[in-house]
Formats: structure tokens, sequence, C-alpha cells
């Protein structure tokens, strides 16, 4: 049985605690910087940007997980994505690495290193290094919200939660956070995500992350580009004294079931929290001949300005789904296709139907609601999660002055 | 020698005559018929949409080219796209054909058909049957202008041009036109484009044709959307008497020249005139591994919205060209590049440099500039045009309503 938590988070799963601090990286004067440890080294899987512009902690961050699949903690900072910053900048990102080390007395190589906020510039280690003691000094258990506040941006939405898991040997529960909204200084929309879980996970359990990861965060597609930091890292410490490997089949995928969700509630999540944003469509491409496939023109269809700002201006502008979905690569029919806007159909096997308009600007007006396109030519679907294109997202992404 | 001739277009080299009308398919009461004919059958080459949902009159000319590269006439219509109007649609298009090739005594299969305009509704064929003997009677040599607006949509700014070259055994003429800003209703981007030539090229020609078009109208991007209607077609008639095999080696690549100048000018023009666009840009890629993966990264930052409502801010935001040149999946070495705005340069290595800031807010707030970017791992390089993302744009996409 999956139970929601109420106020849960990353420190939901037994063994973690979490601190929030205000280091000055940020001019607002918001919190900034933000540690995350375990009571025991975790088993740790992480994926990173794909970018060839990869920022300095991404980097270290590759090289310590290169050899060994632990962690005992994570040190994220907002303001300065540490990117663009050279040998300095990573040679920034060991030592942060290495002074959480040295006083939390953990192993070398055993804490990772999350930036996000402007790039281009080095990171203020005096700043980072008075900071550190701080952080080491206030962790504590409650401090779920205090550790998501404190890796925001200009986030306006709340991106935390946890579920808990009952099992025959006892509760097992699953946390996360996340950033995702851009930056207005610079915007590169970064993403940052930690789960956090007290079961035991055996290394081949990569490959079951890798593919929640496509159908949560990789799913989500708020303006198509990928920022130079974007890291998601799943922590998990067996502190529960439960391992995967004792479930029962039905208990696994029950797990299985709940790391998909909060991964996915967080995902939605971002794209909700767009910029600008002020209306969240589900893509859904249904009998498509893979799943891959109908992904790829989900997410597609999810970058389409043209469809983003019909959307924007509640048009249920078929034609626009239509003309992105043809674009995106992907094998279609067009004379198969059906079309539906929440649950009104306006396309079959490619023509326009006359359906009840009345019905279909009463869905396209909702705040949230349903794309759904039919291609008929096979059996696989997948769903992208996206945000309207609005005049808001210009002015945030066009007024930022370097 | 290369000319460009005042007021030039599409009737600009010998045999090429053209007329405009209003037939009454738009309701704003503008031209939205037009007619291009060859004195004599002309070589045919067409590149179309690779778009999977392909309009009728699409689906027409693949047909008609795909055995045989001659035409006589092309009948172009804007108001309505014919693009998800299934058989009946086809056969619209194969009716308007026969009409004009009736009527005309041109032999079958000889006249190509274009549309543009709102998809989904079927063409009113009664308003198209009674243009096609008063766009016949009207045609006539001086129509470059008449031939260019009548298949405008929201364009705003002309596109046309021809251009002679001197050779040997004469003169020989290049003209062309094309639409390309979107439409209101809806907005499809459609890009149709003709090209004229009084040249006989030889069916081989094909290949260069395909090569100029990756270098010109593939290398535009407003929005990165591609149409149900897309199409460029050459027509070379071979009136001037002179056939390309017989022109000296330099004058073959004078001609090439003229070509690929006429479809870049009016290809450039479309950029220009992008939905609300405030900026023109050229994004350039030098010494990269090949030149087709130059274009894509050229084409893949174009598109970027990130980078374009930086343009439209007039912010010489290094981080999101970087970001996005990492994000378009062709090969880079961050540290390796160096990026400039106008001849300003920004990076060096990867990093930031200490410029002229006053220099580079004057390159930003300039109407037209170049951003280049170097990678300097190879010797290739490549350009693409593309506009800012601006409030304007949202605008005109959202207020359509279906």
């Amino acid at each position: 049985m999956l139970t929601m938590l109420k106020d849960g988070g990353v420190c939901s799963p037994k063994g973690f605690t979490a601190c929030g601090f205000t280091a000055g990286i940020k001019a607002s004067g918001k919190p900034d910087m933000a540690l995350l440890k375990s009571e025991q080294a975790a088993r740790c899987f992480a994926v990173f940007t794909t970018n060839k512009v990869k920022a300095a902690p991404v980097l270290y961050d590759k090289s310590v997980l290169e050899h060994a699949h632990f962690a005992s903690a994570v040190i994220v900072n907002s303001g300065n994505a540490n990117a663009c910053t050279g040998e300095k900048g990573f040679r920034d990102s060991a030592r942060t690495a290495e002074l959480v080390e040295d006083q939390l007395g953990l192993a070398p190589k055993s804490v990772l290193v999350c930036s996000t906020g402007v790039i281009g510039h080095l990171m203020p280690m005096d700043k980072v290094e008075k900071a550190i003691p701080h952080l080491i000094q206030g962790l504590h258990e409650n401090a779920s919200e205090e550790f998501a506040t404190a890796i925001l941006t200009t986030d306006r939405v709340k991106k935390s939660l946890a579920i808990e898991i009952e099992t025959a040997k006892g509760k097992v529960t699953v946390g996360g956070c996340c950033k995702g909204s851009g930056m207005i200084h610079p915007n590169m929309a970064t993403m940052l995500a930690f789960i956090t879980t007290d079961l035991g996970l055996p290394l081949d359990f990569f490959a079951e992350f890798r593919a929640d990861i496509s159908d949560s965060f990789n799913a989500i597609t708020v303006d198509g580009d990928m920022s130079t930091n974007d890291t998601c890292i799943l922590l998990a410490n067996g502190v529960s004294g439960i391992k995967y490997e004792d479930l029962s089949i039905s208990e696994k995928s029950e797990f299985r079931a709940a790391l998909m969700t909060v991964m996915k509630e967080l995902a939605k999540n971002i794209a909700r929290d767009g910029e600008g944003a002020t209306k969240f469509i589900e893509i859904r491409i249904e009998k498509a001949e893979s799943h891959a496939e109908s992904l790829k023109m989900a997410r597609f269809i999810g970058t389409s300005n043209l469809a983003k700002c019909a959307m924007f201006g509640e048009d249920p502008n078929w034609g626009r789904i239509l003309s992105s979905a043809g674009s995106s690569g992907v094998n279609m029919i067009a004379d198969q296709t059906d079309l539906y806007f929440g649950d009104v159909q306006v396309l079959a096997g490619g023509r326009p139907l006359e359906c009840d308009q009345k019905k279909l600007e009463a869905v396209v007006k909702q705040r949230e609601y349903k794309v759904t396109l039919v291609l008929n030519i096979g059996e696989a679907s997948a769903s992208a999660y996206t945000c309207d294109l609005s005049y808001e997202y210009v002015k945030i992404n066009a007024e930022y002055t370097t």
C-alpha cells in the first residue's frame, strides 16, 4: 500500500538529515546552500546532463561515481552554476566536497556537489568555506522543506514529496525534491533532483532508475533546452534494514510505483512551474509503433512554439498539433490519426470532425488538460508534460541583462 | 558578372509570364490566386516538406514529378492549404491542374499546384474554377510583383529578386520569389518558393539544387516547425537559348553563385519577416568537423527560445548560445570554443573574456548582427539565419481562434 506523506521530502526516509543556509552567493539574501546527509554510506545512482558543455560539479560528480556507486552526502548551492570556469572551477568543486568530507569525518570521494545559477563566474569559495561548518552544525531530521527551499531559484511551486510503502518486513519510504524553473540570472532552466530511500538497492537497479527517468524528468519540456548543470541523484541508504532483493514481487512493483510516482510528480511540477506558464498540458501519444517513438513525438509536440502559443491563447488548434507530430520524425500515417482535446474528439482518420464547440472551448480554458493523439499503427504509448508559451515567458527571458 | 535587377522576380528570366487574381478564397478580399507560366515546357526540380502530414497539392505534385522532370506552369492559391482534406482534397488539386492544362492547351501532368492557408477545409472549387480563365487571360511579362503579392499571407517584407549573368553566349537570368511569414489563420508558417531561369539545365543539376536548398531555405529557422505545404520549385525553360553544359567552368560557377544568392536572399528575407521579429541574426559556426554538423548546430541555436528571447532583450547572453550549442548533439569541446557577437569576442577557450561592454551593447542593439561560434576542432563552417522571439510572436500565435 502506498501512502503519500504530509510535508514529505528528502528527509522522510530513515537516516537522512539536511540543512539549508544563506551563504551570500545570491545577491537576494535568500538561502543558497544546502547539505543532504545519510547516516551511512548510501548506494548512489546519478544521471547528468548530456550537454557537451558540462559544469564543473557535473564533471566532478561523474569522476567520483565512475569507480564507486556510493555517496554519504550531497552539497548544493544556488546562485552560481560553476560552469565555464575551467580547471579552477573543477578544483573548487573538489575542494568543496573535501571540506565536507573532512569536517564530517567521511571517506574521500564520498560527497557529491551540485550547483545552479549564473554561468561563467568562479565560485565565491570564501563564502562556501564559511558556510560549510554552519551547514554541518545545522543538520537535522525535519529539514525536507529547508533543503528544498535552499536549492530553489525562481521556482514558484514547492517541489517536494514522499511516499511510504508497507512491506511484510516493515515500512520503506521514498522521498524527493527538485528545482526546475528557470533562473532569471541567467535563465538556464537547470534541473536538480534528489531522490532518497531507506531501502537497500542492488547495483543493477541503475537500469530501472534510468528507465524511470525517461518517463519522468526526461518527459517534461519547458523550452527544449538542456542546461550545463542538470543532475538527478538517487541515494538509497538501506537504513530501514530492508533490501530490495528481500521484497516479494508485488512489493517490488509497489516500490517501483512509489519511486516512479515521486519522480513523475516532481517532474510534472517542474512543467507546471515553467517560466510564465499559465497552463499545464499532458501530450499523450497512443497506438504508436514503440514507446521510444511515442515519447519522442510527445516531447516534440510539447516543444512546438506554435502549439504552445495556441495553448496560451486557449485555441484548440488541432492543425498545429498534427503538423508538429508530422515534423517529429516519428512514423505516422496522417489519414489514420485520431485527436482529442480532453475527451472531445476533433479528428477522425486525419479529418476534422464536427464537434461540440462549447465543450471543446471548456477543455482548453482549463488550467490543466490532456491532448491525445492516437496513431493507430501500433500498441505503444507515452506522455510528455509541457506548459504553454506566454508573454511572461518572453518577458522573463528577455529582461535579464548580463 | 552578376547584376542584381531592379524590381526583379520570377518573370525576369525570358519566357515567363504570370498573373495574380482575387478569387475570394481569403475573407480579406486580397489577391489569393496566382499563375506562373513558361512559354515552353521547363525542366522542373522541386523539394517538398518532409512532414509526415502532407497537404493534397504536395502529394499531387510529387506524383506528377515522379515520372517526369518538366512543368509548364504553376498555379498557386493562398487562404486555404488543402491539407487534411483526404482523397477529395487530392482530386481538387488534380482538377485544378487539369483545368489549367485544358484551357492553356498544355499536355496532361504539366501543371503543378501549390496551396497555403487554413488547414482542414475543402477547397472552394467553384471560386477556383471561376478564377482560372481570369488568371490565364491576365498572363503578362511584367508580373513578378503581382505574382509575389498574390501568394503572400501575413508577410510584411517583399520577397522577390532576380540576378543577371553575362556569359560569352549572352545573358542568362535567375529570378525568384517566396512567401514565408506565418499565417494568422492558422499559423503554419508555410514556405512556398519559386525560382525561375531561362538557362537550360540538365537532369543531374537536381543534386546541386538540393545542396543549395540546404544552405538557403533549410538554413533559416523562425520557430522550428515545418508545415504540411512547404514547397520549393525551380523552373528552367532554356528560352535564353543557352544550356548549362555550354557554359565555361567560371560561367557555371557564376550561375551557381547567382542561383545561391537568389535562394539565400529569399530565405534570409523569410527570417527577417519572422512573426513579430525585431532582429535578424546570422548564427555562424566555424572550424567544426563537417559542414552538416555545423549547419545542424547553427540551426539548433537559431531555434533556442532562450537564445531568441535574449536577442529580443538585446542581451549578449553567451551562456545561452554556448549551452544551446552543447545541447545540439554536435561534437564540440567546451574548453576550445571561442564566441563573438559581431566582432566583439566574448569567450576564448570556453572562458568569458573581459570585453568592451559598450561595444558589445552596440552590437546587440543592431537590427541585424552575426553571432560566431568557433569550435576549433575542424575546418568546416555554416550559417543559419534566425529572428528573435518577441511578445508579438506570442501575440500573433495565441490570438488566432478557430
